[in-house]
């Protein structure tokens, strides 16, 4: 192995999750600790755009208790963006000029921590950077509340977000049992074609207190069945708490929310916004005569650090150091994912995954994770998915608030 | 003081909150503490339901342990319920079926824990008790997410909600800054004449991560003056992030939420539902062509045990112990209150607020408490609300989900 010595470039992509920041102060603190290697540290202002414009920030500057805060602060604290550089054989102009700039900084370590497009962004640059005879180790870390990236058991921000819409489900679930009125409430959770974020709301089930119907995006979707479904769960109960996905569609592939909300217009004849689950709820108040919620989680279930699984985010710190690791000891090309060896007990081996295997893919919830009448998880989802929301939240607190990094940010 | 040997019931009314279960546990583990004097312990099964159909549960038969987890455990879990018992000048049949049931199990503490209209039941109770020559002490403890209610510096129940709405905010300030997209977030919070907990969004400004622009109740909401309000903020940054009540009425008194929405029907012809938030965001996104969330708090801000104030929770059970306390020494006809002897440093003493002083009053935001423009919060209202947000949660977890507290309810 050759000893590459050079500086490294660490950019966040896509959508925020609870713990890519902890993947960040992996990369950062795993870097800071090879000085004779790693000369100069930077972390891309809004993810490749920041390469593109070269404002670099000079991480070596900030103070290394901030850095550790990074655990217990949600979202991109370097920025993110969700451009897309296009393909070297169509235009040559980004990755021309991604080059430039690496060279320009001597830098020999490129990390880029997103999803799927993330890890396609890491295939083209990698690419482009053999075929100009750059040296340069390409590594990505993954990221994704939607636990849809292949060629990992899971991915980094899943867990976090899963043990968020377990705990509040479970509250909520008191809440609507407290009273004797009969009540639907419909969740809406994030995920437009992996249902795995709606599906951990059964892990609220675990302790007896989750929904009773759950339906997913990878099971078409019919309306009037889950009017039945929940009329049959009202005979037995007062209250019926069901969990479905953004991206829930019918039979020919239409976006329920797309349907229903197409029906309604505002007075200037604008199309309503609205998420599935008010759009549901209405539809459950209608036939079923009874009072209803719906409840969108929204962004706070990506960024709820606050409920973040400890768990999780020592596997996000871990990708980050390992991948500095394994670039030190010469790996470029591949994305970290993790390897669940056997079901229990639950452990979490690194393992390295070829870019081009990876990206552009989608991993879906297996269908036979999936009950038969496509309306609840099967008991092999929750031992999936129970191991990754273990573990206190790494939060700490400043009068009665987060106390989150405070980073200088000083481009470099 | 004559010692007045005999039972004690407690009930819970209205809308829950992260604590209510704190007041029951301050009410059953001081009342076990006396033994020589209180002789059982009954909870009401939904509230003044539970006396009138005489279901009260065993407290007695429940494990001391599980008390404690009460104060993790959010929501009412005895059951709530929203009834409110006639005059005794219209209708009798209430009172005489109370006055029945407490005599008949010889209930000589009555403790019911609610907002005003509870204030309302326990001092009809009282005078109807005592019209009858039937000696019982009636305690009211005061409850509410929403802090309006009156002769209590606060209420438990508020800083709860209010810690969680400014963490949520201070989150999703995180994630909304991380894009360079302009895009603006309104954020919906509960209180439909009192603009509290709306206000408490501001704590979040206090670590430099809270709303931009926040409208209460209690001024005249413009729809007009909001837009251009955060046309200014985005002259100045790509984000603006905005809280408004739910209850936020214009000029004229009408509710923001119902005015938006009666444009707006579906296809059967009915008002759509949806939360002023989401109406409000799809207007700035009509004017101001920018990119929009709506994020409504809904149930999730009365119930989140896991970011509850370690504050709050304290002074639930202290609210609960002092009013069996000041019961056994011939207390009657008084909510138990708190008081703040001085701003700084915090302290809060308790109280007591004759029932009939507080019963069907409702305490909103000090218009001096509100900036000129109306469109944040004074300084002075962070100062009142800061103290109530402090301390930690008290929810045990097991499994990565909150251990909440299992009763028997045994009915007795």
């Amino acid at each position: 192995m050759t000893k590459l010595i050079g500086n490294l470039v660490f950019g966040q992509s896509g959508g925020p999750t609870s713990v890519i920041n902890s993947s960040a102060a992996g990369v950062f603190l795993e870097a800071l600790a090879h000085p004779d290697v790693i000369q100069n540290i930077y972390g891309m202002r809004h993810g490749i755009e920041g390469i593109l414009r070269d404002e670099l920030f000079d991480i070596g500057r900030e103070d290394r208790k901030e850095l550790e805060y990074l655990m217990g602060t949600p979202s991109s604290i370097l920025g993110t963006c969700r451009y897309k550089i296009a393909s070297p054989d169509k235009d040559e102009t980004d990755l021309r000029r991604i080059h430039e700039v690496l060279a320009k900084r001597n830098i020999r370590y490129f990390f880029y921590n997103g999803g799927n497009d993330s890890m396609d962004t890491c295939l083209k640059v990698k690419r482009y950077l053999e075929a100009k005879e750059y040296e340069c180790r390409v590594i990505g870390i993954p990221k994704t509340v939607d636990n849809d990236l292949y060629g990992t058991d899971h991915c980094p921000g899943f867990g976090s977000a899963a043990r968020y819409l377990a705990t509040s489900i479970a509250e909520v679930w008191h809440d609507a049992r407290s009273y004797r009125t009969p009540m639907a409430i419909v969740f809406e959770c994030m995920g437009r074609h992996a249902g795995w974020l709606t599906g951990a709301s059964a892990l609220a089930g675990v302790i007896g207190h989750g929904p009773d119907l759950i339906y997913l995006p990878e099971v078409p979707f019919d309306i009037h069945r889950m009017v039945e479904d929940a009329r049959k769960v009202l005979e037995k109960r007062n209250v019926v708490l069901i969990s479905v996905s953004e991206g829930i569609r019918t039979e020919d592939g239409a976006l329920v929310a797309e349907q229903l909300s197409s029906r309604a217009t505002d007075s200037f004849g604008h199309k309503q916004l609205g998420g599935v689950a008010a759009l549901l709820a209405n539809q459950l108040a209608d036939q079923l005569g009874l009072k209803v919620r719906g409840i969108e989680f929204s962004l706070l279930q990506r960024c709820a650090a606050h409920a973040a699984s400890g768990v999780d985010i020592e596997e996000a710190v871990l990708a980050g150091r390992s991948g500095v690791k394994a670039a030190l000891q010469g790996t470029s090309g591949v994305m970290i994912a993790f390897n669940r060896p056997a079901a229990e007990p639950y452990r979490c081996e690194i393992t390295h995954v070829p870019l081009g295997e990876t990206a552009n893919k989608e991993k879906t919830v297996p269908r036979e994770w999936i009950n038969s009448a496509g309306n609840y998880v099967t008991q092999a989802f929750i031992d999936y998915a129970l191991p990754l929301i273990q573990g206190d939240p790494y939060q700490a607190h400043e009068n009665g608030l987060p106390r989150f990094a405070r980073l200088k940010k000083i481009l470099g």
